[in-house]
């Protein structure tokens, strides 16, 4: 198995667990997946596929959906390497998939290509400009849907012209608890960003993980995005940074940082929902040095120990409460390697 | 300081915490203590004490109540050494104290003399034979206040006849979370045997603890009161067995003594409620060799993480969070040392 990009250390990373950068794309010939039957959709994943075989292309595993369980598709989605509604349905959709998954590129999702690249830490300019590589090499073979005006078509207008969703996943457990995500979210949403769960729209913030991205895709260039929306993270991080100061000084909550460390190694049984809750004290305990455990193990419990996931590592469905037994153990295995 | 009585093992530990033999006498040429002025209260005291500083006798201390802080007084009440009431008024009365604590004579508590000895475990006949000779040695120099067809006259009615109540500390986690307790209370009461909290009547069963005694002092020789409470706590002792041995068979449970175990080697913050809650399951988590802590270890802290001994051990009343934050901390390192 390759390293993983969230195995990796990044900038920012107390605050800012990984960056992703999402291209949407069409082929000019082709009407959007929507309107294409399953043997036109499997034409265009090859097409891609194909152009992405060169030399200079990253080597990329190509997954066809239907090919996979329930649990491995599901897993792909808690991974953020696909869409929650790519994993409900595999007709004619196929995969891209980097062996260290920083580089995934959905096929026939909404629009034709979805490429996306996800590295560790804040690392706009650098996720940013790997995508524009890969994107380069599939201009260079096909035909894009552009127009001069407007910029790159899609099926949903929201992502009309640059076809970029760049977005940042951040740990908020002080700003959170200090009643903050209410405001900060009106305030970000007055400078073209959205602040969401770690599943996007809707999804609740469990773990107090966010995803903070921009939402204006049409006259601005992906610079002036990433830039904005890389400022404003740095803003957020010296908030998140300054209440996590204050919130540490606090005997009842340093308190509930070392319960939190002391259930997770010891108990029998975790559910998803309580791990997330417990982790989001452990890994600020591992960013302030309280605890004996690494960030990084910390970054890596966090998507592996989600439920389609822990199925994946042990290539069977599990029911709840094997998962829950088989979750409490890995994660009692992990700190106790420290 | 020497090894306390609760440091050794004993039988039924598992279940058994510790014996008391507590015998009441008074002075047949002086009225009760609530009778007494304060300088006669001092005599017969003093008379107690010396009829005690002979060849034979068990080396006491001569403790003058009125002389010792309120946390110390309240310490010896947690330890069982004194009534609570004992500990609440120092004038004109005192305690003899052997240095391992396995004797305490309190001199004008509500009779002249209560003379108790506490062994760990069950051992209901060793400590009525020790306190048979410790009483003996006084009944050897003074003159007992007892009646031919009576027996020992006391001040309250509930005690005449042998003076003697036996008791034992009993652990009953699993009868109590199956629901079982309220049946043994009304069992054991038609047995001529009451079962309590810790503190005796009207105190919470804290930490699941109980204390058993006999409630029949009158017509019935103290052999038969010891052989039917002996009878009765092995009963007790056995249901209790075969319902640890359902109840550990479910993984819920389980995952409640290891979690309980991971909080008390972790907390800041413990108060004396939710120490004695959690305390509870890892006792039953260290007799069944569950968890890597030793039953003795426990059974300490069951007695000296209570809120005077607590600020005993550091020889200075403490507010409540002082009290806390040092309970977590040695709590911590009693399982560290482990």
């Amino acid at each position: 198995m390759s390293e993983k990009w969230y195995l990796g250390a990044g900038a920012q990373n107390d605050i800012v667990l990984s960056t992703r950068i999402r291209l949407a794309r069409n082929l000019s010939e082709y009407p959007f997946p929507a309107k294409l039957g399953i043997p036109e959709r499997i034409k265009v994943n090859n097409l891609i596929k194909d152009a992405l075989s060169c030399e200079g292309a990253p080597k990329l595993k190509y997954i066809e959906m239907k090919t996979l369980s329930q649990y491995e598709a599901v897993s792909l989605a808690e991974r953020h390497l696909i869409s929650p509604e790519f994993a409900s349905s595999g007709d004619g959709r196929a995969l891209l998939l980097a062996p260290d998954e920083a580089v995934s590129i959905m096929l026939c999702e909404e629009d034709h290509i979805r490429l996306q690249v996800m590295y560790a830490g804040l690392a706009l300019e650098e996720a940013f400009a790997y995508a524009n590589t890969i994107d380069d090499i599939i201009d260079s073979k096909l035909h894009y849907a552009f127009d001069e005006r407007i910029g790159y078509l899609t099926q949903c207008p929201t992502n009309l012209g640059t076809g970029m969703r760049a977005s940042v996943m951040l740990h908020l457990p002080a700003l959170t608890r200090c009643g903050q995500m209410q405001r900060l979210v009106s305030t970000v949403s007055k400078l073209g960003l959205a602040i969401r769960g770690s599943y996007g729209e809707g999804s609740a913030a469990k773990g107090d993980l966010y995803q903070l991205s921009n939402q204006i895709t049409l006259g601005i260039s992906e610079k002036s995005a990433i830039e904005n929306l890389k400022s404003i993270t740095l803003q957020i991080a010296a908030q998140e940074r300054a209440a996590r100061e204050e919130l540490c000084k606090d005997i009842n909550y340093e308190d509930k940082i070392f319960r939190a460390y002391g259930i997770l190694s010891q108990a029998r049984l975790l559910t998803s929902d309580e791990f997330m809750e417990l982790i989001s004290f452990v890994r600020l305990g591992a960013v302030k040095k309280l605890l004996p455990i690494d960030e990084h193990t910390v970054n890596d419990l966090l998507v592996s120990m989600q439920p389609a996931t822990i199925s994946l590592s042990v290539e069977r469905p599990l029911d709840a409460q094997e998962r829950d037994i088989l979750r409490a153990q890995r994660v009692r295995d992990a700190i106790k390697e420290e």
